[in-house]
Order: C-alpha cells, then structure tokens, then sequence
C-alpha cells in the first residue's frame, strides 16, 4: 500500500520504518514524507532513503483547516493509501481524521489508555508505574484514544530518568511501529466499529 | 508486623498472605481477619488457619463513619500495626485512610493508572490493551489512585473473556501481594511523599 509518513522532527521511527521497507518484503511502500517543518533531520532520513519529501509549514496557514487541507491534496497527489504519524506533532481536524479512519495509525510512549497526551515519561515516573511501554493505535478525534493494534512492555528500573526510560521505550517503538504498519498495510488489522480487530 | 486483612467475599488474595505467612519468615504477622459480610468464603479460610475473625457488618451502622470507627477500635483491640485489603469492597473514610496512611496496602487487577474502579477486566478487554495486570498500591482517598508498591504484568490473549483474564491475573496477584506485604512490613518500602520509596 502506497504509504506516507507524517514527521515534526528526528524521525527515528521513520528510520525504522524505512529500515524494514528497504529490507524488502513489507506491505507497506513508502511513497512521501511530510513534515510541517522544514529543516528536520527526518527530512534529510528521507532523502538518503531517495524518498519523496515536501515540507507543509503550519505556520503559513491561516487555521488548522487550509493546513490540513494542503497536507490532504499532497497525500492525495501521490496517490497514498495509508499514513503512519512518526513524531508528528499537529493536532488533526475531525474531517481529516474522519477521511482517513482506520488507514492513519500513530505511535504512543506509554501503555495506553495511561498517559495519554505530552510528558509520557516523566507522567510515567512521577506516578510511581512499574512498568510502562509503547502503543500503536488508530488514530481518532481524541488524544491518543484510538483503537489499540499493538503495544509493547518496557520495565521501569529504580535509576530511570526521562532519558534512560525513552531511549528503552524507543527501542520498542521501532520494532511494533513498522510491524504493526505492516500489519495494517497487509489487511490483518482492521479498524472495525471502533476496535482493532486481528484477522490472520 | 501484627497484620489484619480485611475481606469481603472469597478472599483468595487471603489465601495466598495466608500461605506465605504459613511457610515461616514472612514479616509479617497475620492476627486478625475482619469481613464485612458474614458467612463468606474467606472467614472459613481464616478459621483453617486458626486466624481470629471479626464480622463488622456495614449494614448495622447508620454510616461510613460509624462503620469505619468500630472497624478501627477492633484493629486497635488486636493491637493491629498493618492493614491489607484483600477484596474489601467498602470505601473508606477520609480519616480512617489517614490514619493508616503508609500503613494500608491494597491491590487491584490492572495497571494502573489504567482501568482504576470495578470492572477493570470488562474495560481492558473493551478498550483492547494487549496487556493487562494487577497493581499493589498503598490507600490514598482516591480510587485506586495511591502510590504503587509493585505491579505485574500479563498479556491479553485473543480469546480472552473477563473469567479467563481474571484467572491469568489472579495468580500474578497471589505472587505479588504477599510479596508487597512482606516489603512493607520488613520496612523495605515505605510511602512517603505520595510515594513508594523502595530502600534495599
């Protein structure tokens, strides 16, 4: 499936998604890269990988509405079938999230439904969890309430920092991000009646 | 450390403090089963292990306050030190929670903060977390919502009901409340400052 991912910024889940596309084998077929600010080292990730990028600068849109609008025509002009968010860090409008249902997943730094929102990590250790994790979800109208496709489990160890504990959680991320992207892409999740539903 | 556990009903996490307590070198010291209802499950299993029981009906006091006062002035008769709340199904008083603040350990069946109040299996298996488990906190006046002592985790399977799930989780409770208890009790984790401070 023809396959955009959106970025704000490093990009580190779009490396990892690029990694196992170009390992050969996938159903996902990376297409475009987007990302809101020109600059990123996502964007020169992209550019090693000889994907297409284009830079869309929320700040030269009136509202949320134009911009998301000229992120949709993009997507539309190449032809993508599937959008996999990697950092990206704009709040979508209800009819871009609507149009996109169950074809726009997203990756989260914590077990959800714990921790939704900005701060995952440090939420993650003022609360005192044992364990926390990762979560791929379809993305909603919500903040990271959508249907679950996959999470993974990462310990919280007694000499965790922010730092310590997001680069372990990071290392889970690239591995269920392009599984689940895959997963979805090959038809084996589905977005039905608001749950993701395994088939396969 | 003289030890009450309070119950409701079957009281299986009762069982497993019992067992631990039983095989020697717990610290602490189980002296007194107080139960909410009559005739359940759990007073006989106190009796078998020749436990003192108390039978402190809700329904025979005009109010929480009443009711949490005679429960109090029997855990002060046995001289009791440390409190764990095996399936107690009553909510507590702002002041009796103080009181035993530090010294009153709970545990419920998921991560939390996810899926705090009854029916959490019901809610995971509807909301789709690949990953529920159980949760030993210290009471707070909150609902389930005070500092972790430990947690375990357990994956959700996909033909899981709320019987099979509850199943999976019990047993890791049975392992980690009696092991929580003993921490407590041995002093190895303490509250303080809202939370679980593990020492050693």
């Amino acid at each position: 499936m023809k396959t955009a991912v959106l970025i704000s910024g490093t990009g580190s889940n779009l490396q990892a998604l690029i990694q196992r596309w170009q390992a050969g084998g996938s159903a996902y077929d990376l297409k475009l890269v987007v990302s809101n600010k020109k600059g990123v080292p996502g964007l020169l990730r992209a550019q090693e990988a000889n994907l297409p990028t284009a830079v869309i600068e929320h700040l030269a849109y009136p509202d949320r509405d134009h911009f998301d609008q000229a992120m949709d025509a993009c997507l539309e002009k190449h032809q993508i079938e599937l959008i996999a968010l990697a950092g990206f860090m704009r709040l979508l409008t209800p009819w871009f999230v609507k149009k996109w249902s169950g074809r726009m997943i997203n990756i989260h730094p914590s077990l959800l439904p714990a921790f939704q929102g900005l701060h995952t990590h440090k939420k993650a250790l003022e609360y005192g969890v044992r364990y926390s994790g990762c979560s791929v979800i379809f993305v909603d109208d919500g903040v990271d309430s959508g249907a679950i496709i996959d999470q993974a489990v990462v310990e919280v160890l007694p000499d965790d920092d922010e730092a310590r504990l997001a680069k372990r959680i990071l290392a889970q991320e690239h591995i269920i991000f392009p599984q689940a992207l895959d997963d979805v892409a090959r038809g084996k999740v589905r977005l039905t009646q608001g749950r993701a539903l395994r088939t396969g």
